[in-house]
Parts: structure tokens; C-alpha cells; sequence
């Protein structure tokens, strides 16, 4: 496939994932971890304009002078932005007026891989396509959360059953003790946070081929799991109690049933289907109250081949935090991945919402501990 | 006018004043205090299904199930409401959802206002018709406020030019002192918090027959207004000072000059023009600062013949509270006013927000003392 | 008795209500609106030191250079003072400290006062010592708050038992439509709230001799009172819902027993005793259920006389506006009232932890809709 | 040394920090973090008698019933406890009490050291030891929060010199790539995290001997350190935006020269001397834009023996994770450290405040990353 061909593609799956939405739902913020839909189209948009049509396309016209400031995301290299918390008050520019952008940035991103030889561009327009694919999974955990937070509950797409995945597995895989090597290596794509391949000494383990599923939470919610401290982290404790948590996100008891909300409307929980929507406390409190624990993004790599995997984002036992000679790089770009490894945990595999050839083993996906909107799930170590 | 046309006028001027609006515009609730237009679209019309159409009309179906959940707003009498924080949230039922649901409620009250014998509705749908047309001020006040917050200033109407409406007299009009009767005598509509007409003493006053201008309030900014506590009611400085406010909402200082944010776009202001937006505190703060004082209540309503009155809502000297004798109706009814008897202050006259008709000299208008996104000002006494 | 044996008599009366307290004692300040006893003991001896000392004495040298700072409570001419939200954690200068700095200001009021002519210091001193036994009932019910936090319940005083005074009587006296006088007359001490004796016309009422108990309380409660919204104003409703209320502060259900904290310890609820620590929320919810309503601060300070009073402060249903005419004075005497004229409700009579000849019938105490930590009760019109 | 030799040193040590202090001091917990010097005095006992006497003393009886409740810190295990934001309201028992319920158990632990075998004791006793000799540390930085938060700022003791301490080094120490082992080995006490010695593989590094001195910190202040982001974690530069951070804790611009609160009082800041009371966003910030990093604490073990350490605790580039095959005790035991794994860093070495003996280097304490009222201090690596 050709650049542009990438680019033609990756560009108009994001569209697809909005083609079910009302123009209502486009627009609101519920919370600040989630941005409105029309943000997502814009921003993406924003990175292409602002590094590489106003950089490398002489006399190159911003489609508006307002954009910037108002579809930039957290790059204070660029210049002031609009408050994280506001975007959802932000009616105008309108949707269609998002879908001209979006229109007029192509036909000038098509002109410019037409005409030019795109070697000096590959990488930033790869780097902005893999950007866009992250967006396009948040697109569709945040259009979960508008959705889902409805109290008419409206149906995204019927035909979308990833939910309902079931576990392939239930064995355990052993690996061997011994020094490793860990990171990114080969000539595609990863982003800069996944670099210099480097030595870990890990001891023995026995990593489970498949997912928690729904049964075996159940099992731990009627073990009385959300109201034992005891397998708790301390501020997940503090969670469960302040928010009044006593089953995964989107889960609804109804007369005794347990229902949760699917990008196919409100459904029986299928006991057989891989859990998700669940937090890192809640990761951390399941496996210690089977005695087991959590794998590390270490122990993670080293045994992927040997998983399945691809239908949950796997919390890990890592923090977040830079490989040995990891190094910011400078300008905008730089405050990619560096500036957030700070109290968050590493997630790794993908899930039903990652964009295809998206995901790779030596991906490092991160969430702060109390996050759950997204498509989350455990897997186990013994 | 019979029942049915005022019926039909009063629902009309609500759709004309969202007529400008975008899509987007109807979904957001930046702060607690603004409601989405959507919801006033709703609102208003679960009023007339729910106190009229499923109370006389045998059989009435209503539009949809979950219409009366959302779409309440503080009867705590008739169920369940949507938490008031979260409606900017709630996408679905969209909007063109919204407008059938007007027709439909529209259709149906035509059919039992050409059928029935009115007599015994009046009493209830002339208080929808005024209850609407209170949400017709709210819905433009809060239009203003969703579009003047964008960072980009959308243009409502370029002739709406009501915020540059002139002050016409600075004359003081001299009141003697002894017993007046205050509130509403007659057997046209008002509302409940308006009844009990009864006796007041009022000592000699002299009430000034024209409004504060812009260019009165420029003086104040420029005198340290802002800046001295002594102008200041305790709360009021703490206002100022959290908030760091230096002028009216809707203004900006643009390279030494100011501008604000009108129904009509970015504009300077004008000096001759009569001030709005500003506060309880304000207004108290500028009286001090002026060496007078604001009006009671009822100062303003006996001196009311003799004033300008209808540009601005002028914050008075008095609480909202209870007149003698006034008691809460039973039911969903007697939540309208009376629960509000609180923590408010009376604003007397009306605005260029107010719908025709609507204002009288006895209306009882009530808000926060923290509240300025309404189209306030300030009367002066002497 | 002369200026000087008031002085000597206002001053020791409140050390005397610090007698009980361990040094502890002296320290916390649990929520904002309660001051630590160590603060109330040096504020108001800095308010002698800079009111009078520093302005009448030649060559006086101030105690302590930053006394003023710490110890001016919201005052703002008179300089930075620190914010009320941390004066619990200041625990230097020492309760010693303190008591000397009391012991050094009374040293040079003596001196002041036996040397002059008093007549120019007359009305500061007086005013001085009028702001004192307003502290000293804040020192009995801040004391009480922090001790009746306190898990173990310690007793102030074993013989301090005036939250079981009876209520006298049950009867209604009738009051006459007119034009009465309200405000102080009179050559003896008054706030600057309560001057401008004018006229104000009142309507027929009748207005019970003796206060509400907690038997007639127990009655709203066990009537549901608390978990039904139509008694209550809309903001209490949600003070109600987010503080999760159901019985008077200070009040525990101990197996099906109402037990309360009084000055005493830990008492079983006396069903004869008149109702205390409700605040203007529950007051007013009560007399809705009962089918009455409290009086308003005029109709209150009319029927004075013919009323049983002095043993609770008596929520009105007037907010705290200035009287006609109110002017606030020039200087730091200015802000002793007039600045808090919002937002807050008028309490009219007086309680048993007021200071003997403190209270008349034209005082006017006020406090927010919400606070109960005062000895607070209710009088009912029908 | 017996062990009764040690338990007494121990407790005597505690006691000796706390004698500068006023009775006053004792009482306040000005931010969540920071408990009252009374509650550690009480806390620490209580340690003793709930794991200790009770459970080996036949018929031991409690000193006070309350005290489990109202100085237990965070052991769920042992039942309810006094909520954290509230122990600074909690006067009563008094210091006095406090002393005396010290007197009490140590005379009941001298009995059972004396009469016993201590062997089955000495594993909770010697845990008790150490987790004492935290609160050691706590104590004297909590009332150096106190202290050093009053407006007067009090002198502690003015022969308390160490945060005048200077760097003696500026060498970097090469340590080769390769596996090593990790974590505590010996026979002598370590707290549960420092267990599970394990092997870990390091690259090539080059570490400073010395701390960062505050001459080196105040080049990058002037450099505009702290308003430029691009040196700082996204959290990091919400935290100095959020709280107008400039400076270290403790430290005042006085007319163009920086002072600092010390245990000695306020001080002219000694650009010799070793930097402290930076939290780990400062920490990080600092070595980006010093073109190096921070060690993780593994690097740190690893070259331990050749550093110079022990004036301040140094925060590594490590979250406070499990080590592997790490298991949480059963019991309250269980609560120590276990459950605050998440969302903290670790710090290695010790600090001034640091009791004799009490550090070592496995040693692992753990700080939130906005924390900086330990005495902490910066390490690079290059």
C-alpha cells in the first residue's frame, strides 16, 4: 500500500466509526477523561494541517485561524489551547463545518503525496496515522460513555458483538527463568516510548493463554469482593467506597439479573464472554482474591506469543515509566508519550476497538488506575 | 384572542427564537445554572402533556415513556428527574426527536382546545403559556451564554441590538411617605408569589426615572471600584476576589478599549447604552460607590408608573420571600415559587428578553446574588 | 457601675467560660465557621488594644508586633489578616501567651480608665464590650462543637444545664392590624442594625408564647418530617439529601433512644425540653408541617413583650437587610454589620448562652439558612 | 543490647523529639498528610499494646476502651478508626493522657520483657521498634510543617543544623551492565517490601556521589525552571500552574534574597548546602533540564556502597511496586505496606530526620509525587 493509500484508508475509518451518531452526539464532554466525537475529527485533522501541510506545502492556507487553538490537545509547544474540561461547551464550529476541514485537509494531503516524494514526510504522516488510530479507539470508548450514560440507553450498532468475545482458554504457559530482551525492534512503526530494546532478568512464571471472564467475577462479586478490604489496594479501598462501586462500569443489576450496556443496546451479561470495563484496582483486588497476581508488561512481552490476545487491553503490574536511554524528542512531537509517565499503569495486548494493525506486542498502552471506559481486561499469573 | 390562538402565539415565538440556532447549539450545559435549548424545547411541553393533556383527554397517550423522567425539572411530586448537572449530557432524543414531540403535544391540545368547553383549562394552561414564555427569556439568556463562551463569538442575530438600548432620563422622581397596597389586584394571570395584595409603609424616597449607563459604570471600574473593599458586601468581595472579576460578564478589554459579547457578536461597548449583566453584588457595590442606595421592592412598585421600566431586570433592596397569608398550592402546582423562598433577590421590571405581555408591575423576578447572566441593572435611590 | 467595673466584668466573664477547657481545648478550629477559643480570647482583646490603646494612649507600645495580623478577624482597613480557614493550626502564641497579652491590655485599660476623662471613650469601650459577650456566646457554642465532635463526648460542665429549660407555656396571643415602630430608641447601647426607629405596617397575627419542644419535634420526625420534600424550601431539601439529616445537630439514635450532647455530656433526650440546634431549614419545614409559619422579625419584636423569650435565638422569616436609612459607618467600625447583609436570616430574642444584659428586644442576630451550632429555636404564627 | 535495651531507647527517643514542644503543638493536623505529634505518641503505643500485650499479657487491661478506635491509623483488620481528616479536632484525651497511656504500657512491656522469653516476641516487638522509628521521622517533619506554616515561624531547636548539611562530593561513579541481586538478605530486621532478594539486569550508568545543593537549584530557578513545561511531567506542570509554585517548600523571596525555614528558625538559604523539600516533579524537572536523570532504585542498590548517603532521602526513578513472589502477611500485619502499592515513588538512602540504625540500603520508602515536606533531595545519574 502506498502512503497516500494509508492515508485514504486510516482517514476514512475514522469517519466510518461516526457514521451511526446524530449530530447531537457529537458534541458533549461528560467527563474530562472523555472528549466530544466533533473534537476527535477536528484534532486529528489539526495534527496533519499543523505538521505537515503548514510545514512542507509552500503558501499553504489554514482552513481557519481558530483551529489551532481550539482543536489542539495538550502540545503547549503550539501554542495556548482550549481548557481540557470545556471542550464540551464548544458548539461552533459546527459538525459539518468539522467534515469540511477534514475534506479540505485531504484533498491538500492528496496533492502533496501526489506530487511529492514523500520519503522526508513518511514519518511524521506515519506517526500522525498512528496517532489517528488511537483516536479512533478513544472514539469509540468515549461514544460507548455518551451513549452508555443515557438514560434511554441508545443501541450504536447492532451488529457490534465484541463484548460478548468468549475466553479461548483456560491453560497455564510456563516460562523459563533468564535475561530477556524487551522493546521495539525491526523497521516499522512503534512510538518513541517503546524504543531501545534492552536486557530484564525474569524469574519463572506460569502466564494463563486467556482472559477473566464474566463468571468468574460474578463468583467474585457474590464472594463478597467489592466489600472486603482486605484484597484491596488502599486507594482502590478509597474508590470502592467514595463512588459506591460494587461491579464493573456499565453493569446494572435488574431484578436480579445482571445487564450491561453494549454498543448493542442494554444486554444480559453472558457469563461465557471475556469481562471488561473494569479498573486496575479492580484487576489488582480480582487476582489477589484467587491468590494469584498480575503479570508485569515484562513478563507480558516475553510470554505474548504464547497468549491470546487482542480482545481486552491487559492491565499490567508496571508503572508507566521510561526504558533505560529513553529520551524526550525534541519540539512538539517530544510531548508525545514522556511527559505522562507519572502515576499511571502500562496496559498491553488491544482490544475489539483497537484499530487494525494497530496493535503489536511491544505496544505500551497506558491508564491511569481508576480508568474503566475503556475496553479493559485481566489476565492472571500463578 | 381565544385560549387557542394565545396557545398557538406563545408556542410559535419559542421555535422562532431557536430558529438561528445550529444543532449543536440546542445540546450543551456549560454551568449548572444555564439549561440546554433542547430541554427548554421539552420542557415546556412536558408541562401541557402532563398537567393538561394525560388529566383531560380520556385515553391520551403520551409521546413517549421516558419523556416525563427527563424532561421534568424540580416537581419533585410528578417522579423522577434527570440530575440537573447532567443534562448537557443527554444527547438522544435529538432534536428534530424534540420537535415531534412539540407537534405532536401541539396537535392534541388543538384538538381539546376546539373541542372542549375551555373553561375549566384556562386556569392551567395559562399558566403553561406563562410558564413558557418565563423559558423563552431563559432560553435566550442561555443561548447567550453558550455562544458567548465560545472562544470564537458566534453571531445569534445581527439585529438583536437590544443591549445597545439607551437610558432616557437621569431625572429623581420624589414619593411620599405613608401606607401603600402592594401586589397584584385585577383578574388577569399572575402568579401565585404576586397575590395577597396588602399594606405596606414606606418612608419618603426619591427614585431616579432611568437606569445606570455603561458609561456611569466605567467610572465606577475606573475609580478602583473593583479594587476597594469598602463598596462591598462581605460575600460580594469574595465573589470578586475568587473569581478575580474587574467588569460586567460578556466584557473584554481588547488593547485599552472594552468590548462585549451581544445577541448580535463581539461589539464595543457603548457608553451611552444602558449597563446589563452584572450582579447583586454589583449593583450594591456601585449604589455604595454612588453614595445612594438600590430600591425595595416595593419602593420600586409603587413608584413603578412613573418610571422607564422594561429594558433590564433591576435588582432590588429585597429578599424573595414571602408575602403575608401567601400559601403554597397542593401539588406538582405549588412547587412553582414558593420552595424558592430562600438565599434570593427580587428583581423588579422586565427586559429585552422578556416576552411581550409578559411583564407587569407586580412580576416578582428572583435570583442568586451571585447571578449575572441575565439582562440586569441597576435603579438608583436617593 | 462605672466604665471601668463593666470593663473588669465583661472581661473576666469570659475567661471564666474558658475555666473548663484543658490547653487542647484552646486549639482546633473543626469547620470554618467555628473560631478556636484561644483565637476569640485574643481577638477580642486586640480589638481594645487597636481601637483604643493605640489610638488614645500616647506612646503605647503594642504587646506583640504581629498580634494585629493573627488576630484581626475581617476587619479589612485595619490591615492582612489570616485566613480564616487556618486559624486552628497556629498554636503559637501559646494559650499562656494569650492570657498574658489579655492581662497586658487590661493593665493599660485600667490605667486609661482610671486616668481620663472616659466620656470621649465611652462608645468605643462600649461597643468593645458589646463585641466581646458576642464572642462570649460564640466561645460556649464553638466549645461545644469541638468537645460534641469529639468521639468520647467530654463534659464541659456537669451543672451547665440549660438545654433542659421547659417551655412555659402553649398559648396564642393576638395581635392587632396597624402601623407600629420598629428599631431602637433609647440612650443605652445598640448595634448600628437596630437604629432608625420607622414605621412598619403589620397585619392581623397570632403568635405562641413559648417555643416548640422536642416532643412536638419528635413528632415531625416520626411523621416522616425529614424524608418528605413538600415541607421544604428547595435548598434545604438538598442540604437535607447531601448531609444526609434526619434529627436536630448533635443528636445520636442510640437503640431506638434519642440521645443528645449538651454542655453536660451525653444526655438522654428530655421530651419537655425546648428543641434547639435546628437551622432555618428544618424551622421552616417544621412550621409547614404543623400548618403555620414563623414570624417575621417584625411581627416578632411587636409581640415582644406579651412573649416568653431569652432561652433560644428565634429563627425569623426576615432576611438580614439594613433598615431605611441605614448608613454603614466610616472606618473600621463600618464593616462591624452592614457588609453582611445577604444571604443570611434574622434571629430575634436571645439564648442561654447569652451574656447577661446583652440581649433586647430590638437586637437583631442573623445567621446563614443552614447553621444550627448555635442554641437556636422555633416560634410559630398561625 | 537486650532486647528491653533497645524497646526503652527506642521509646525515650520518641519522647525527647517531642520536648521543645508546647502542649498546643500537639493538637493540629493542618493537611491530610501531616498527623498531630499527640496522635503519633498515642498511635506508636497502641501499636504495643493491641499487637503485643493483649494478645501475651493474660488479663492485660486496656488502658482506655476508646483509644483502639481513636489512634488505630489504617489497619481496617482492628476495626474502626477515627477518620484522618479529623484528628486534628480530637483534644481530648490530653497530652497529658497521651504521657501517661505511654507510662502505662511501657511499665506493662518492662513487665513482659522481663519475665518472658522474648523469643516468640521479638519478631512483632522489633516491628513495632521500627515502625516507631518511622513515626520518628513523621513527627519531626510534621512539626516541622507546623511550625514552619505559622506566621511567626518558631524555632524548633536552635542547634538543629541539618539542613545546613553540605554536598562533599560532585564525582560520577561508573557501575558496569550485568545482573545483580536486589533486595534484603541478612538475618537482621527489614520490612516485608525489601524481602524476595531477586536478580535484576542494569546497563552501563554513571552516578553522582554527591546531592544536588541548592546553589545548583537556584541556577535553574533563574534559568526559568519553573515556567517552562517542557522540563516538567504533565502532572507535574498542573501541580506548579494549580499551586503557583516557585520554589521549594520552605523557602521566602525577602527583598531579592532567598530564606528558608529550618528546625532553627527562618535562615538565609546556604548555597552550599544540600537541596531538600523538592517533591519528585521538581526532582525530575531538575535533572531534564540538567540533560541527565534519576536513578531507579535499582540502579541506586547497586551503588549504594559507593555513594555518600544519608542527609536526605533520594527519589529514584521507580513506582512503588511488588517485589517478585511478594505476598501480604495475613492480619493487620498485612496492611503495612502492601496495599499502598500504587501511584507513589520510591525513595532510597535516609535523611537527617532518619533515626540511628533505622536505614539501610534495601530500605524502601515511598512518597506521592507532589509530596515534599520529607526531607528529600536529588541524585543524578548521566
Amino acid at each position: 500500500m502506498t502512503l497516500l493509500e494509508q492515508y485514504t484508508k486510516v482517514r476514512s475509518r475514522t469517519e466510518e466509526i461516526c457514521q451511526p451518531l446524530e449530530t447531537e452526539d457529537y458534541v458533549p464532554q461528560p467527563v474530562n477523561f472523555v472528549s466530544p466525537p466533533k473534537w476527535h475529527l477536528a484534532h486529528t485533522t489539526w495534527f496533519f494541517e499543523s505538521f505537515v501541510l503548514t510545514q512542507f506545502v509552500p503558501n499553504y492556507q489554514v482552513f481557519h485561524d481558530d483551529y489551532s487553538y481550539l482543536f489542539n490537545s495538550y502540545y503547549n509547544t503550539v501554542g495556548k489551547r482550549v481548557m481540557r474540561a470545556d471542550r464540551g461547551n464548544i458548539t461552533r464550529p459546527s459538525v459539518n463545518n468539522i467534515y469540511e476541514y477534514r475534506q479540505y485537509v485531504d484533498r491538500h494531503m492528496n496533492e502533496l503525496l501526489n506530487s511529492s516524494d514523500s520519503g522526508e514526510l513518511f514519518e511524521i504522516i506515519n506517526l500522525g496515522l498512528n496517532h489517528e488510530q488511537q483516536h479512533q479507539e478513544l472514539l469509540l470508548t468515549d461514544i460507548k460513555y455518551i451513549l452508555g450514560h443515557n438514560p434511554i440507553f441508545p443501541i450504536y450498532n447492532k451488529d457490534f458483538r465484541s463484548e460478548f468475545d468468549k475466553n479461548k482458554s483456560t491453560n497455564f504457559v510456563d516460562i523459563a527463568e533468564g535475561v530477556y530482551e524487551i522493546g521495539f525492534t525491526g523497521s516499522s512503526f512503534s512510538f518513541d516510548n517503546e524504543y531501545g530494546r534492552h536486557k530484564v532478568y525474569i524469574n519463572d512464571f506460569s502466564i494463563c493463554e486467556g482472559l477473566v471472564t464474566n463468571r468468574e467475577y460474578i463468583e467474585f462479586i457474590e464472594a463478597g469482593g467489592y466489600t472486603n478490604f482486605k484484597y484491596w489496594l488502599d486507594e482502590g479501598w478509597a474508590w470502592v467506597n467514595e463512588n459506591k462501586i460494587s461491579a464493573p462500569m456499565y453493569w446494572h443489576s435488574i431484578e436480579g439479573q445482571w445487564y450491561f450496556y453494549t454498543m448493542s443496546g442494554l444486554q444480559m451479561v453472558d457469563e461465557d464472554a471475556i469481562l471488561t470495563h473494569i479498573n486496575y484496582f479492580e484487576a489488582a483486588a480480582y487476582a489477589d482474591w484467587k491468590g494469584m497476581r498480575l503479570p508485569t508488561e515484562f513478563e507480558w512481552e516475553v510470554a505474548a506469543e504464547q497468549l491470546n490476545w487482542g480482545q481486552r487491553w491487559e492491565w499490567t503490574n508496571s508503572a508507566y515509566l521510561p526504558y533505560p536511554n529513553f529520551r524526550r524528542p525534541e519540539g512538539a512531537i517530544g510531548e508525545y508519550n514522556g511527559k505522562f509517565m507519572i502515576n499511571q499503569m502500562v496496559l498491553r495486548g488491544g482490544s475489539c476497538a483497537t484499530s487494525h494493525n494497530h496493535s503489536r506486542k511491544t505496544y505500551r498502552n497506558f491508564f491511569h488506575a481508576d480508568e474503566r471506559w475503556q475496553f479493559n481486561g485481566i489476565r492472571l499469573i500463578k
